[in-house]
């Protein structure tokens, strides 16, 4: 097992890989994108599985018959935010692999059909939407909204795919694939810094309801070297306090809020901003916590824009409400695991798309710096390793005779 | 003269002009450019004026002999910053030209050289650089530098100037131009209001010190979702507080400090910034205030990002000393036209950068909001006109045969 892992790990580990960041630049269609997807097929082929593309750009590798129902499916997906890590994504489809190979060594018997998936524009790092791959299956994103989706250069999602060589015509809600499986577990490397040496691998129990909200602060452009103080509407100063008044909230409540994309009109040095927006991503264990919380910002920013003649828009651009994996796989995850950390987590996941659809479930391995979405993340090999003996041990307990 | 003025205003009134924004898009060499220096050839010949590029592209209306000597010469720019106003710059070659036509009116006969000119690139707003035309011409600016200065799009200065059909070869220090001047005057709209509907037009004192600095607050890219709040540095919070306190110290020093630009890396929604740029533009009365002041808002940047593990590093990117404008000069404008007042200015100009070199002055025309570099930048016809009569009245003090 050690070596399937290594192995794969080093082939994988160059694709898309930016030489001045260090960090991964593989977004949907991309060519980094194609590079991991012809990676994934040969996988599928050299361990004699039957490789399957899906109408929405999926990639299956299926052991036994698709058609019996039932499956257990395992898997992650391949892609990255822009300078992304290694292992957000393809930890989950290395292992994936790594378990199989694990389990013929063990000698196991499958009763179920068996698929290990690659699903595809997880991070939504193109388009903007997170998980398509996994919300057109589940009929979460409708054929059209995928088709108005273009990327920062203007190409739209069905012409990026065509370019790509696929066949964008059938996207869509794809039942019956889903009716075929049973449970779908994704093994991810953990977004934070819960698990232990100790433990190193832990089951999700959760996901926190998050979204995207949009924050305009409307003020007047203006000479920075001639305008009076007294003079001014500088939406700085307005979106400087809504960030300071957004930590403070979030920490109070127990809750996350990051202002980390903005956007500043005319952005020019010697002029005062006519229009900045900031991007909130906000967070919280529960749904009402996060309403409040994000009231609460709106409300900071709002008084403070009324001090100043500022005036402030906010506009929601996605939300997603909390997922809680289905109760009784997490627990038979849990007891085959034996003592295993439960946690829940502040990240979407493909997981958290079907879970509304089949039972799904979660596994993480540990990240000892808990750095995510950046080229320092990583997660030490022996914690991979476990990683990959525990997904062994539930697809075991999941798709093989018991012995 | 009201004609003259309203005819040459509306010519120039579409060029360049942004019908999304209202506001203007002349930048150094581009099409609007052109159509601008076009405009300004066809005023000189139309006069009778022998027409003159000088080696910096700077553009030159002479009426009486260029080598005779003590020229006056008037005139500003016709560039503007991206999506300004129409009356920055342009409303001193048009009263220029109009401040001609009255004093030919008017039947006065001139016993020195006068020039109309046009400086190129004022704004700046394409290579970075404010004044290029007057620094080369002043040789503040050397070929060398100019020839590395490079736009958006990485095209070199020289090659800019190439494309448009200008010859960048001959570029740098003209001192056998400047040395034919014997005073220059520039009219300008005034970028503040302190002028009044009883005083429309005053003299300038002086030109502020001011500079550019960039603060580079350096965090930790890590994911918003799942980072907890004790493991995140993040370079926003750091930003957000140095704003803040830019604004209050500045308040305090009487003196002016502005954040206007902002990048921001990686700048996604989901991820905590890595890196945060933000550019201040700082300006005060006197030198040793806004040294001090630059050093109180450095301070404040330092000790927030020590709090909280955000590497806080400044670079200054430009300064100019305090200007004050030539004694005996001023006093004779403002003499000459009895009681008006005479203030001080942030803004830079071209006669703020030639001062060094030549006697020059300021006439400032009321802005009755006080905006600037927008494209709701605005002055009444009649403060216009009333700018035009006092600029013929100094050029028939300086220039003409005293009755």
């Amino acid at each position: 097992m050690t070596d399937t892992f290594g192995r794969m790990w080093a082939e994988l580990l160059p694709v898309g890989r930016s030489a001045s960041s260090g960090g991964y630049r593989r977004f949907a269609w991309n060519s980094a994108d194609a590079e991991c997807r012809s990676w994934f097929e040969e996988q599928a082929r050299a361990r004699g599985l039957a490789y399957e593309l899906d109408r929405n750009g999926n990639q299956w590798a299926w052991l036994g018959d698709p058609q019996a129902g039932g499956a257990v499916v395992t898997g992650s997906h391949l892609d990255s935010v822009p300078d992304g890590g290694a292992y957000d994504g393809p930890l989950g489809v290395v292992s994936a692999f790594a378990a199989l190979d694990e389990l013929r060594e063990r000698g196991a018997e499958f009763d179920r059909p068996l698929a290990i998936v690659n699903f595809g524009d997880e991070e939504g790092a193109r388009f903007g939407v997170a998980c398509i791959g996994s919300r057109l299956t589940a009929g979460v994103l409708s054929k059209e909204q995928a088709y108005a989706l273009r990327d920062a250069d203007g190409v739209r999602l069905p012409d990026a795919m065509e370019r790509a060589g696929y066949d964008p015509a059938a996207i869509g809600a794809d039942q019956e694939r889903l009716a075929r499986v049973g449970a779908y577990v994704e093994l991810h490397v953990e977004q934070g810094r819960y698990l232990t040496e100790e433990h190193p691998v832990g089951v999700a129990s959760a996901i926190w309801p998050h979204g995207r909200w949009r924050f305009d602060f409307h003020g007047e452009a203006n000479h920075a070297g001639t305008t009076r103080i007294e003079d001014r509407r500088d939406p700085m100063l307005t979106f400087a306090e809504t960030v300071l008044a957004a930590r403070t909230r979030a920490q109070l409540a127990g809750a996350l809020a990051t202002f980390g994309k903005v956007a500043v009109e005319p952005n020019g040095t010697n002029a005062i901003a006519s229009l900045i927006r900031g991007w909130l991503d906000s967070r919280a264990a529960d749904e009402p916590t996060l309403t409040a919380l994000v009231e609460e910002i709106r409300q900071a920013a709002y008084e403070s824009g009324e001090r100043t003649g500022i005036k402030v828009e906010l506009t929601r651009e996605s939300y997603t409400p909390v997922v809680d994996f289905d109760g009784p796989l997490r627990d038979r995850l849990a007891g085959r695991l034996g003592g295993v950390p439960v946690l829940p987590t502040g990240a979407g996941h493909d997981a958290g798309i079907l879970a509304s659809a089949i039972p799904t479930a979660m596994l993480f391995v540990r990240n000892p710096s808990g750095v995510s979405h950046s080229p320092a993340e990583h997660a030490e090999e022996r914690d991979c390793l476990a990683g990959v003996a525990a997904l062994a041990d539930v697809l075991e307990d999941l798709a093989c005779l018991q012995r």
